[in-house]
């Protein structure tokens, strides 16, 4: 299985070197950025070039943002292409992902958990730790 | 309001530039990183430095993973500074964020509207294409 971040700029790119600075060096994370001087054209036939040469892989395709032109490339390929795709990548889920991979899990198990932590993926520290210590001050 | 990314590695670098291109420039937006050659100390005297920069400014920090050392320098200034944090951002929730603040929304309703709009951030588009399909088959 592969895992392809595709991004607008250079957040797919930081993704991944941030990933492989936590969980050390993953040969099946690959990314592209969308930059100002490349068409949306270029970048989709740059996905289309590793989807070729991952050929009979699963891949896992994460894009940085709904309806944005990455997104809207990879889905155009998806008519084609039998990848998976989920938009909206943090760090937390692609390091599950990742270790979930790594531990054999199937690409669609990998998808169902993904969305099933997003949302606690995401915290709201300053507001936890008051209600924690509210809960200390209560006891 | 100041937005101050802080990460492991290049991720809050590269989601920074990645904003930019989407967004254009934004002046209160600023980013930190973690690197091999640094310790988590050294990241936190560089926050503590951005954080006296602000002055009185309220301040919302980004970090890119729940107890992650990035995460832990921003919690133990918090005993200090009264700073907004919140963990696992991503790019439609670092965009929301942006154009609330520049709507004049507060600090606090930006905090409740990223938790509120986290779990539909992330989104596994291969299904949800799957069941627009079948609703048009089923028509």
């Amino acid at each position: 299985m592969k895992i392809l971040l595709v991004s607008h700029g250079s957040f797919s790119k930081g993704l991944s070197e941030t990933m492989t600075m936590v969980l050390g060096p993953q040969e099946d994370l690959d990314y592209l950025g969308l930059y100002p001087e490349k068409s949306v054209d270029d970048l989709k036939t740059c996905v289309e070039e590793k989807l070729k040469e991952y050929g009979d892989e699963e891949v896992l395709v994460f894009t940085d943002l709904y309806f944005g032109s990455p997104f809207n490339a990879v889905v155009q390929l998806m008519e084609r292409y039998d990848v998976y795709h989920i938009t909206g990548i943090n760090v937390p889920l692609l390091m599950e992902t990742i270790v979930m991979k790594n531990n054999g899990k199937s690409i669609e198990e990998i998808c169902d958990e993904v969305i099933r932590l997003a949302s606690g993926s995401v915290c709201d520290v300053r507001k936890q730790f008051k209600e924690l210590l509210e809960g200390e001050d209560s006891k």
